[in-house]
């Protein structure tokens, strides 16, 4: 049970955009407290119904305002090497609208010639409002329309209408770095905009702590995502979230980097529950590599398993993902091991 | 129904260890033909169970002989720009082991210290025989061992197996490129060594043609491997397989790298049936990029979207999965689109 439960409102006085120790905290809860959340949007609800029906949504859009992160949140007690434990107990949209867009100079496409120059208006997905038939978490589906604004089209086997499976979760989670002033785009090791779709209600996300009180801040809500965000937005809208944090002192003082516990049941991600590890840097290869050794050294600690055999395990076993590919300079890619492969045994008599 | 069914044995004049147009068909079949192949394993049957015991499986091992294809096999009508369907329809050990290893130089942690001089004896896994009780088809999975010889570890929370998911598929799936004569270990955009676990039975491959006779060969049996294939090798024993191969004339002439349908349902890959694209690319941002831009293609051609909305929903609802990070120099990147966010609509009266 938590301690306590703290609310922290869509305002901005808590609101940042730069990720650095030196921002002072909004809010100071004690380890194990429940926290709900209002946060904006990862445009810093810059894109609205009205500018992108006139057409002005991304030629006026400032992107010095996106990614904003609300807090950070002062977690007592938190040291560095300690690892911040962020439970997701519920994520809800509290706009009626989603949005998706090509920014000129973003996405994994950017240098392709269609999309040098972006790619005209944002998308506008609804989502409905709690109570009314097309509450979007009632229906679990959210209708792409195509860009003739038909809700189906015409395809070669008849009309088809393409529903994107509801599937809400918080693209920026993330505690302060140890030094520096950081720019809120690129992940990090301590986490941040990771946009890592594996992170719905009922997952778990370890961060490093890395400073005093940790630091925690949210943002960025996605009501879909596809691994790898690869057009640079996913359907961005604003959220709000409740989630727990817990201090771990105990363990894991080896955590360099983001960690997933996938939730139990979760058959857009996986067949079942996951372990998983974020390998973030700039170089894609060197990111993988950082992933699959964090799995190797979860495997080794907690599986006391040794270190071939915990590479050979994950080269048959773990899955290699491309989470976010779009966040420049920073890529994060994580490397996933089923937990249903570990079977406890019967003791021997 | 099949027009015909062919067997392709296992035998050193069928199999090929460069592919070249220039290599002679061992077997010449009509569109539409069923092909029964016995495939010698990845590493061209020299690691055993006695020359593992013996401690020389990796000193000995010959990477020239890596990877061999069985095949080529000429398929009737097929023409440059045509596409070659190949469905997989039955995929079986017929060896009672499998085995996995890490090589010098070879795995995408081959320059961490510990790996550098590769990692000693091979993994052996015990399959079974077909008819006898610890058959692997019919038990589901492969006990891991850890190096020990235990069969289970006493983890934090007790005695544990691990469980590694029976996935048999065959790894190398390839044909003919247009010109030159290449390596068997690196995947090309005309397929090959792709170690694409979603390739099980029920999955279809599609192929671009670029010679006369496509010229298609298979091998590099998989009983299991997770998405990358990390330290190099994935559970690799010798295979039976069943495939159908069909030459598409009318469509797809832009198919230009490996596409995947998966089979209906997969709950080792995901929810169910997939698109999947593949890039190929010595660079793995570009290798993703065209795998993107793939996916981007089929959503124009077979669902009537525009590019951006192609794009759009690539990012919200596809999927970027790190498919072979290890076949030097190539790696393949698969972006996967579940097909059941197609839904049919009623006909409107």
């Amino acid at each position: 049970m938590a301690k306590s439960h703290f609310h922290l409102h869509n305002h901005p006085d808590n609101c940042h955009l730069r990720w650095s120790r030196e921002i002072p905290p909004v809010l100071t809860v004690p380890s194990g407290s429940e926290i709900t959340l209002e946060l904006p949007d990862g445009g810093g609800n810059q894109i609205t119904r009205e500018n992108t029906a006139a057409g002005t949504a991304v030629s006026s859009f400032d992107v010095s305002r996106a990614d904003p992160g609300v807090g950070p949140i002062y977690i007592e007690d938190a040291e560095p090497g300690d690892v911040l434990r962020v439970d997701f107990l519920a994520i809800e949209p509290i706009a009626d609208y989603g949005w998706t867009a090509v920014f000129p100079g973003f996405g994994l496409l950017c240098d392709d010639e269609e999309f040098v120059l972006g790619a005209g208006a944002p998308k506008i997905f609804d989502l409905g409002r709690p109570g009314q038939e097309d509450w979007v978490a009632d229906r679990g589906y959210v209708v792409f329309r195509a860009g003739d604004g038909k809700e189906g089209k015409e395809g070669k086997e008849g009309k088809e209408e393409i529903r994107i499976p509801y599937r809400p979760f918080l693209g920026l989670v993330g505690v302060a770095p140890a030094e520096g002033e950081h720019s809120m785009i690129p992940p990090l090791d301590t986490g941040g905009n990771i946009d890592t779709r594996s992170l719905g209600v009922g997952s778990s996300l370890y961060l490093p702590v890395k400073v005093p009180g940790a630091l925690l801040s949210l943002g960025d809500g996605h009501a879909a995502q596809g691994d790898g965000e690869v057009c640079g937005t996913a359907i961005e809208t604003c959220m709000r979230a409740t989630v727990r944090v817990t201090i771990e002192k105990e363990k894991k003082r080896w955590v360099k980097s983001p960690w997933v516990l996938t939730a139990e049941r979760d058959a857009a991600v996986s067949g079942g529950r996951e372990f998983m590890c974020l390998g973030v840097d700039s170089d894609l290869r060197e990111a993988t590599r950082k992933a699959v050794r964090g799995v190797v050294g979860w495997l080794e600690a907690e599986k006391a398993l040794d270190r071939v055999d915990a590479y050979m395990l994950v080269s048959i076993a773990g899955h290699l993902r491309m989470c976010e590919v779009v966040d420049m300079p920073n890529y994060a890619i994580g490397c996933a091991v089923p937990l249903d492969i570990f079977v406890p045994l019967p003791f021997e008599s």
